[in-house]
C-alpha cells in the first residue's frame, strides 16, 4: 500500500477551513497557535516515513506526555502502580473531583489530570531528578537529544492551573499523594509543556506499536505486557469523554493534548501523529480525528 | 494453532474451586444454577468448532442479549440511534439514575441499563411484534429455531425489577422514551431472559468477526459500520466498570451477563463464548474473564 | 395592631404586575389558573380573621398538602418515622434521584418528593382507606365538610407524573417503600390534588401554632413535641432550595405549593395563608413570599 | 424563672459518661483535650449572667469564628455579599467539593468551608490587616482583649489542611476567589484557631439577640437586618449535616465547631454557649446539643 499517496488524499481532503471549533485559549500561549496549522507523519513498522504539512514543526504536545510519565512509572512499579490509580474510563469530564469524592481519592485512569498527577507524585517521590529523566525517556525513545520543554508554557500554566493545585492538594487530603504539592507540581506542568513534532512523536510512540522495543536498535524499553496495559488504556481513555467515539471513528489506541496532537498506534504495522490545533468541543483535534479516520479507512487497518 | 489442545489446556489450568466470587443472587432462579458449570466454544473463521465442558448447556444470558437488541435498533435507525443514547463509556455503576439526571435523560452507552432500555422502546415503537422478531433475529443468526425465551426467568425479573421500571419513567418524564411503560419493561425483560448455551452464542456472535455476514451464507445482517461501531461499544463498554480491566487482560470486544455468560470476538479470527456463573465483584464471570485471557494469551491474538 | 390595615397595606403595595415569574404549566390545569389571582387570610390566636383579595377562592394547594400527610403519618408512628425518611435540608432540588442513590433510599425529608412519597407508603399500608382518612383529617382540623380533592388535577398528574412514579420504584428497589406503587402514586396525586381557599388553609394550620390543638374546642389533634418537629422542618425544608431565603425574608415556619399557595404560623400569635399563582424560579409563589415578608416586617413579628 | 437553677439541673442530669462519641482527632492539639470539660455560660437580656463548670476555660471555638468573619464581611458589603456566597443549607457533607462543580464555584452557604473561605477571600481582600481586624472586633464585642489566636492550633490545622486548600484552588480555578491563596489560608486557619471561653463566647452572641448592639453600650455593631440574616443562617445551616435536628431538638438559631462548643441566641432573651469536647458522628457536641435541648425545654423558651 502506497502510504504516502494516502496521505496526500487526506492532506487534499481535509482543509482548517471546514472545521469549526476553536483552538484552546486557557493560557495566551496556546491561544496564539497559528490555527492553520496542519501536519501528520506515519512511521511504519520497516522504518518508512511519510508526511504532509507541518509534520516538523514543534506544538506543545500537553496530555500525550501523560503517556511517557505513564511508562516512566509502569517500569518502576509495574502492576503495584494500580493500587493508586484505576483503569476504567471515566464517564465524567477530565477534571473532576467529584469522582475522587466518591471513590476516597483514587482517580479513575492516569490519563485524566488526577491520575496524571498521582503519577507524576509517583515519579517525584522515586526519581533523583523527575524532570531531567522524564527528558531523558523521551530523548531516548525518540533517539533525538534535542527534544525539551517550552519553559513559558509551563510558567503559564503554573500560573493559572489552580484546578490541578486543587486536585493534588484533595488527593493528599485523602491520602493519595506522598510527596509535597509544590514539586508535583513543578513536575505536572514541565511534562505538559513538552515541545514535540508529528514526526518525533510518531517516533517516541513507534515502542507501543513495537511490543516495548526501539525499532531498528530492538533495545527493549517496556515489556510487552506494559505496552498491552498502555495501549489498552489508550484505547478506552485516551481521549477525555470522547473515548468512545474515537475507538469507533479511528479504532486505534491513541491519546490526544489540547495542543491539538493526536497519537495512534496499530500494534505491528504503524505509529502516527497528527497536529491541528482546532479543538472540537470535547477538547480533541477536530482535524486530526477526521485525519485519522480517513487513515484507517484508506488503509483498512483498524483494530475492529 | 491447535485451538482444540488451548482450550484443553484452559479446561485443565481453570477450576472454579480457584475463584472466590458468588452466583447472582438477585432473582432466585439465577442463584439455583450450579456454581460448578463451565463450558467454552469457540467458532472460527473456517467454520471450526472447538469447546470443553458445559459448552451446549443453555443458560440465562442476560445482558449479553444487549447486543442483539442494539443490533437490531441499527438496523432500523442507523447512526439517527444516537441522538438517543451516547457511545462513551460510563465512570458510574451500570445502573445509575445520577448520570441520566445530569445529562438529561441520554443514557451514557446503549450497554447500561437506562441505555438498553432506550433501545427496548425503539424496538417496541417501530416493530409490529418486537419479541417475536428478536427471536427470529437471534434464530436466524444462529442458524438455531430451538432458541426460545426462559419466560420463568422473565417473570421473576419482572416482578422484582423495580430499578428498570424506575429508569423508564424516569427517562420518559426526561423525554426521552415514546412508548408506554409495560410494553418496554415486557420486552427488556423478555429480551434479558434469553436461554442460549455457548455453542449457539458464538454462532450468533460471528456476524461481529466476519464484518456482518453469516459465515457460511454470507448473507448480510449488519453493514460493515454497523459492525464496527459495535464491536467498538462492546470494546469500550461491554463490561460494566471493568471495561478497562477487560480491555487489558483479554484485548478483545466483548460482551458479559449476570447469568455468568462472556462473549468475545477477534475480527476474522473466531468468536468465542465462555461461561461459568461465579461472578467477580463487577459483575462479571471470574473464570470466564480467565479463560478468555488464556485463550488470547495462548494464541497470542489480541487486538493490541 | 390592627391586621386588617396591615393586610390593606399589602394589598395596595403589592401587585401580580410587579413580578415577573410565570404560572406553573406542567400540568394543563394548572397553567389555565389566572395569574392576577392574589388572596390572603390571617387567622389570629384570639379567633379574628382579617383577609383581602381572591381569600375565599379554592385553589389547588400542592405540596402544601404534605404538611397534613406528615401530621398523618407522626400520629401513627410517631418519631419511629425517622427510620424512613431523615429531617434534613436538601441542597438538591425537590425531585433529586441522585440524593437516594448515595444514601440508600432514605429521602432527606419528608417535604421533597421522595420523602413525601414514602410518608404515602406509610399510610397506604396502615390505614384502611387512606384518601378518605386524609380528607377526614382535613375537614376536622378545618372544620369544614366541604374540602375535597379536585379529581381533574389528580387525574392530569396522574397522567405525566413519571419522575414521581420512577421515585417509588426506585425506593422500592432499595427496600424503603413497602406497598405496591400504584397505590402509592394514586393517594399521592390525591394528595396534591386538595382544593383549598386561603381562608381554608389559614383555619387548618392554625393547629401549628396552637401547640397541636383545634382553637376554640381545644381538641389535640398532634402533641405539642410532633408541631414542634413539624413546624422545625417547615421552617428548615418547607420551601424547596429557597428554604435559607424564606427563612430570612420571612422568619416563620411554612410551606409552600406550586399552586401559588403559601402557609405560614407564628406560634400562639397567628396562622397565615397567601395565594398567587406566579411563580419564581425556585418554584414558590413570587407575590406570596413579598406579603409575608412584609406581614412580618409591619407587624414586628418573625422568630428572629 | 431561676436559671441558675435549670443550670444546675442540667450539670447534674447531664455526664461525659452517658455520651459515646469522640474527641475530634484530625490535628493533634484537638485530640489532647480533656474529654471530661463540661461548661455552659447563658448571659441574659438583662445582663444577668448564669454558669456552671468549666464555663471560664479557654477552648478552640473553630467554626463558630465563621460566624464573627461573616459578620464582618456583612459590615462591608451588605446583601451584595450573596453573589459570591449563597444563603441555603447544604445536603452534602461540610466540605463537599462536588457541590461546587455543579454551582460554578459559589458555595452554599458562609458557614461550610468553601463559604468560609470566600469569606476569607473579602476580609483579605478588603482589610489592611485582617487578622489584627479579627481580633479588634471579637475583642470589642465581647468587651475582653485578652482573647487571641492559638498560635500551636493555627500552625497545625495549617500544616493538615489540605482539603481547605484544596477548596480555595478550586474556587479561584472557577472565579470566586480574588486574592492569592496563601494569604486566604493563612487567616482562615487563624481564624478557626480563636481561643475563647463559654462566657466569652455568650457575651459575643449577644449582639445577635440584642439587634446587633452591644448590650450595656447599646452601641450598634450590625443593623437588625444583618442579625435577622445571620440568625436566619445559624437557624438554617449552623450545624452542617444536622441543622435540622438541631432546629428540633433546640429551636435556636446557633453555630457549632469541631473543638466541641456551641452557642446559640433566644432573640431578646439571652444567649448561650456550652462545651464538651465529645462529638457525635455529624461533628456537634453530643453533650452540647443535650445541654441546650434541656435548656429550652426547661425554659419552655424555643422558636417554635
Amino acid at each position: 500500500m502506497d502510504y504516502q499517496k494516502i496521505l496526500n488524499t487526506i492532506n487534499d481532503e481535509l482543509s482548517y477551513r471546514d472545521v469549526t471549533g476553536k483552538v484552546a485559549s486557557y493560557i495566551p500561549e496556546l491561544a496564539k497557535v497559528d490555527p492553520r496549522k496542519f501536519g501528520m507523519h506515519v512511521y511504519r513498522g520497516d522504518r518508512q516515513h511519510y508526511s504532509f504539512g507541518d509534520s516538523e514543526e514543534l506544538f506543545s504536545i500537553q496530555s500525550i506526555s501523560k503517556v511517557f510519565s505513564l511508562s516512566m512509572a509502569m517500569r518502576l512499579m509495574g502492576e503495584d502502580l494500580w493500587d493508586r490509580v484505576d483503569v476504567e474510563p471515566s464517564g465524567d469530564p477530565f477534571n473532576s473531583l467529584s469522582q475522587l469524592e466518591y471513590e476516597s481519592g483514587v482517580p479513575r485512569n492516569p490519563f485524566i489530570n488526577a491520575g496524571a498527577l498521582v503519577i507524576s507524585d509517583i515519579l517525584v517521590d522515586q526519581l533523583e531528578d523527575p524532570k531531567q529523566e522524564l527528558l531523558d525517556f523521551v530523548r531516548k525513545i525518540t533517539e533525538d537529544n534535542s527534544i525539551d520543554f517550552d519553559l513559558q508554557i509551563a510558567a503559564s500554566e503554573r500560573s493559572t492551573g489552580y484546578r490541578n493545585v486543587a486536585l493534588v492538594n484533595y488527593m493528599k487530603a485523602l491520602g493519595n499523594i506522598k510527596c509535597e504539592v509544590e514539586p508535583i507540581i513543578d513536575f505536572y506542568f514541565h511534562l505538559c509543556s513538552l515541545a514535540m513534532s508529528c514526526k518525533q512523536l510518531s517516533k517516541a510512540f513507534m515502542i507501543f506499536a513495537n511490543k516495548g522495543k526501539i525499532l531498528g536498535t530492538e533495545e527493549e524499553i517496556l515489556t510487552p505486557t506494559t505496552v498491552k496495559r498502555i495501549n489498552s488504556l489508550m484505547q478506552t481513555c485516551g481521549f477525555y469523554d470522547e473515548a468512545g467515539e474515537f475507538s469507533f471513528e479511528v479504532g486505534l489506541p491513541g491519546k490526544s493534548g489540547v495542543g491539538g496532537g493526536i497519537v495512534a498506534i496499530h500494534p505491528d504495522q504503524y505509529s502516527v501523529a497528527v497536529w491541528s490545533p482546532i479543538l472540537n468541543e470535547k477538547g480533541n483535534s477536530e482535524l486530526g480525528m477526521k485525519a485519522l479516520e480517513r487513515l484507517t479507512t484508506l488503509t483498512g487497518l483498524s483494530v475492529f
